[in-house]
């Protein structure tokens, strides 16, 4: 094995997507890795039930369930079924031991340029969802995704709004899910991490932006590119947050296209020094 | 002609990278349009006395030079030699009549991943150039830049932060040029317009985010993407903005392949109805 406690580790599976669920709980497993954040797609190729009790065997824990139905619908019947479906992730993320759904809301609705209101839509299915979130156990982890994907993604893009929106909506029902990715050039991200703290920060995602950026796919593996992991690893520590660091690749043209277990191999050797519980 | 009012109406020079001064110079009176932004890779080329004559020839008016020399650097000596250049682009920009240029600072220095100290550097070398500014009659056009260029091209990358250094540093030394790509999916963009005013506001500039987006380099043409440019428009009216509205298109895989006489058509037809002068 690696030689580094990886006790807080977690691979988020959109990471290794040539991977059915089975091939990933055993690849990360088999590699020393205990935590996994699930995505939809595999999860339903492979059935709740069955990945909950792979995931019992394996003895893994869950980040978090990734993630939400987009909310971007202006006809009410297919905004109401959007908020259905979003109920309905919550359950299979009770089921599997998720803590959190992570939000990731779409961007603008087909045929809308009106980013005020779907903002405010955004914000109206999570007050509608919180009472639910609540009852099954399950957070709304608010994810603020870079504002490149406000097009099309998501239109909740800083980690102050997503903030105010756990102080709006409670912190039994709300949780941050930070993603370096998402947030490094944020003037805001440190002190947004201290009003959050340690009770509200779910889970914490790693990877590194590439310069040059080739597309809006290519997130860089920890160490290649330009963040400064060591630094934010210090204000987490010093917050007092002990909860999960997870790595996130999407990377269309590089590290999707490898052989799986490779990718976990390198992930173990870059992230194992950032992954080490608190001294 | 177009039927269009384009008195207000500039086009931004890299939007027709395959001309050079002259052709640009030619080729947008030749169809009404009264301005232009001057980029510096071609005014080298042409010479400043030579474009000076020659945009004084052609009746037209220039709403800024771009851009800036980068400050990213670490060893002294280099940051001083840069901060000198950009002295010398003032100059080019009085010699043009040029009111500003626009400030492009540079991403991370090279081997760097230290963005607070990026972002200090930023700050004194505005304080620095300030006074030489005021005494040259150009202002320092701040210029937010899309958070994913906090890497490479600028990590002066919120309407807020321009407005905070423009408020420290005076409006007689410094203006604000906001482009709706950078701005869009800000919250705060409409209430720091408002913050800026028509006086700070230097020039204002157009294009759409496409969605999808290809690569970092891939803005729209007016009318082409998701932003909700009327609307702006209307946020400008009312605060009594007066100034330029500028096309500016980064655009490898499409516009800048293109015939520049046939973009500057377009941009007429798309841009028309959003450079009229106030009602």
């Amino acid at each position: 094995m690696s030689g580094y406690d990886l006790s807080r580790f977690a691979i988020n599976q959109i990471t290794t997507p040539k991977w059915s669920m089975p091939q990933a709980i055993e690849g990360y497993v088999s590699q020393g890795i205990p935590g996994i954040a699930v995505w939809r797609n595999f999860l339903d190729d492979h059935g709740v039930e069955a990945t909950a009790r792979h995931l019992r065997d394996a003895g893994m824990w869950v980040a978090s369930l990734c993630t939400s139905a987009w909310v971007n619908e202006t006809d009410p019947a297919r905004l109401r079924a959007a908020i259905d479906t979003n109920k309905r992730i919550l359950d299979q993320a009770a089921a599997i031991g998720a803590p959190c759904v992570v939000m990731v809301v779409g961007g603008l609705p087909a045929g809308s340029k009106d980013l005020g209101a779907q903002r405010a839509r955004i914000h109206d299915a999570l007050v509608e969802l919180a009472p639910y979130a609540r009852s099954v156990g399950v957070k709304l982890g608010l994810e603020p995704l870079h504002p490149m994907y406000c097009g099309d993604r998501s239109a909740m893009n800083l980690i102050t709004e997503c903030n105010d929106t756990i102080d709006a909506l409670g912190d039994e029902a709300t949780s941050l899910v930070a993603d370096v990715y998402h947030c490094w050039w944020d003037p805001a991200f440190e002190r947004e991490l201290r009003r959050a703290g340690p009770k509200r920060i779910q889970t914490f995602h790693y990877c590194d932006w590439l310069v040059p950026t080739r597309n809006l796919r290519d997130r860089g593996m920890v160490g290649d590119g330009v963040i400064d992991l060591p630094r934010i690893r210090g204000w987490l520590d010093d917050i007092g947050y002990d909860g999960p660091f997870e790595l996130e690749l999407f990377s269309e043209i590089d590290w999707w296209e490898r052989d799986p277990a490779e990718t976990v191999r390198i992930a173990i050797e870059r992230c194992g020094p950032l992954v080490a519980p608190r001294k």
